[in-house]
């Protein structure tokens, strides 16, 4: 099933079901409120959801089916309790460290690489996307994440798969140019790392079929920047951490509450003809090229769109298309 | 006033009133079922609030008023949107990089270092703490936080003190032997900062009368390991960015939603003798002292105790009483 969470004036939006095609969608207010009551009660509320889901594919027009806008939408979760990302492509860790002369340790292809993103501001897949200034750098990171729902403290990679409730996609904006300021004081990113858009609509893994295996989505992320085609690495091909070892690497120390989001990283693939997923590795290939990156940083007035396509073209998750505009301070 | 999260069996607690001198409490589900509900709204739900508090002040005994039991109390936020964690005791920070002979740089002085934290799990004042491996090298670390409404992007230090709604005290647990492993792979903590636990109550600022100034608390911070005094620094001496810094220093690039908290990180003096708030700075010291650390990280089954005493020696938040165990994995 599909669902989204359309703003109505409140914190959380009100949940959605969200018919396959992307047209047609109906709120669920007897089933639960909120993306996050329905991961909170999952294996309770999941199978009246799809249920419903089920009932909308075949229902005909109807005083309560309400054409699907994405504009309307908010992120699937408004605010979430726990976002952490991951950088499971390791083969864009390896460019981006070759391009600046750094060594990339051995254990980086055995120990997965995770921040911890703020989580309190998620952007809708329409949102303007503000920021404060030009110069920090703009990029896109087109990514993929999964939802959880309760997880326990020292899962295993095996045990997590199940855990796997939902998948949306991700940009997961970046201010290039306060990064290497911000992890030379050795905490991490913070400011370099502002909210993060999502996809107007999360996924349940079945949705994705054959598509959805070993807890990877082997199918192209498609992005572009105002409206040119930017990248459409294959998502499953060099992903060298799957979204179970993700899970079993965040839950060594805690354990994750309902409706924990984790993401992919910057989708990257060996095979550089398939285009990238953010500005930095494209400014790094062309560095390692000529010497100098010649693609500029995103400027205010610029679009970003990301999605995903299944095998028969059909769009999975909607169509996340931000625009990058200046903070109104 | 003094607001509670009791335990109910739901996720998120319910909100209690509790009286300033911790006896009693009553639970207020006519205002608003939980401590963030309350935060989404505080401006309309503050004062009916503070009209109960004032009243539960003056009641005497009724059968809504409760006695107060810290160990009946989650976390103030069982689960929060944003916890986003200072080191605002900057000589804290100099003394730990001294100690293994690495320079500070001078911006560490006008820059506010923060790291993004987990905040899906939150514990409460009396929560057992599960660890996997005492080898972790299991630390405390007490803290004052701050509790905010919305704060706009781009909010100034001058803006930001009104946006302080609650003040509570940390025990932001540390695996000490997890983080230069962490850190050295560069995106900061995720692993080596496990959930976090918080006192019983969180109090609005005037409830700190003449020692709120200057967005800092000017009180000593009391811990207790296994009963014996660790530490009392005085929170309002060496604090090098205050509350309303540090969220100017956090909003550069992002907005803030209601219930985000913001620590103070490690309470420090430069005055020696009132001791460490964690066994980190207690074993830097030592080692700077004899050459090698000689008081050991935690262990199973210790207890670490914090609180923060007024002026005429009452308890204000309640006392953070957590033991170290196993987990259970």
């Amino acid at each position: 099933m599909k669902l989204a969470s359309l703003r109505r004036g409140t914190r959380d939006g009100r949940l959605a079901v969200v018919s396959r095609d992307l047209s047609r969608c109906v709120l669920v207010p007897g089933i639960a409120p909120t993306l996050q009551a329905a991961l909170d009660d999952w294996a309770e509320l999941a199978p009246r959801l799809a249920e419903r889901a089920a009932a909308l594919e075949l229902s005909g027009p109807h005083a309560d089916v309400l054409p699907f806008d994405p504009a309307q939408c908010a992120a699937p979760l408004p605010r979430a309790y726990h976002w952490v990302d991951g950088s499971a492509y390791v083969n864009h860790v390896e460019l981006v460290r070759k391009a600046r002369g750094a060594e990339m340790p051995a254990t980086f292809w055995t120990d997965p690489l995770v921040y911890q993103g703020g989580s309190d501001d998620l952007l809708g897949a329409r949102d303007d996307v503000p920021f404060g200034d030009e110069a920090w750098g703009i990029d896109l990171e087109a990514e993929i994440a999964v939802i959880t729902d309760d997880v326990p403290m020292g899962t295993s990679a095996d045990a997590a798969a199940p855990h796997i409730k939902l998948l949306a996609l991700v940009n997961d904006w970046s201010l290039r140019n306060l990064i290497p300021g911000e992890l030379a004081k050795g905490f991490g990113f913070y400011q370099s790392k502002p909210a993060t858009a999502f996809s107007p609509v999360v996924v349940t893994p079945d949705e994705l079929g054959a598509a959805w295996r070993d807890c990877k989505v082997h199918l192209p992320l498609l992005s572009r920047i105002n409206g040119v085609d930017f990248g459409r690495p294959e998502a499953g091909t060099d992903m060298t951490f799957s979204f179970a070892q993700l899970i079993a690497h965040v839950t060594k120390t805690r354990r994750l509450g309902a409706g924990a989001i984790v993401g992919s990283g910057t989708v990257s693939n060996y095979d550089r003809s398939r285009g990238s997923s953010c500005l930095a590795e494209k400014r790094t290939l062309e560095q390692l090229e000529s010497g100098a990156p010649r693609t500029p940083f995103l400027k205010f007035g610029d679009r970003v769109a990301i999605e995903m396509l299944d095998e028969a073209g059909r769009n999975i998750f909607g169509t996340l298309d931000n625009r990058v505009v200046r903070a109104a301070h």
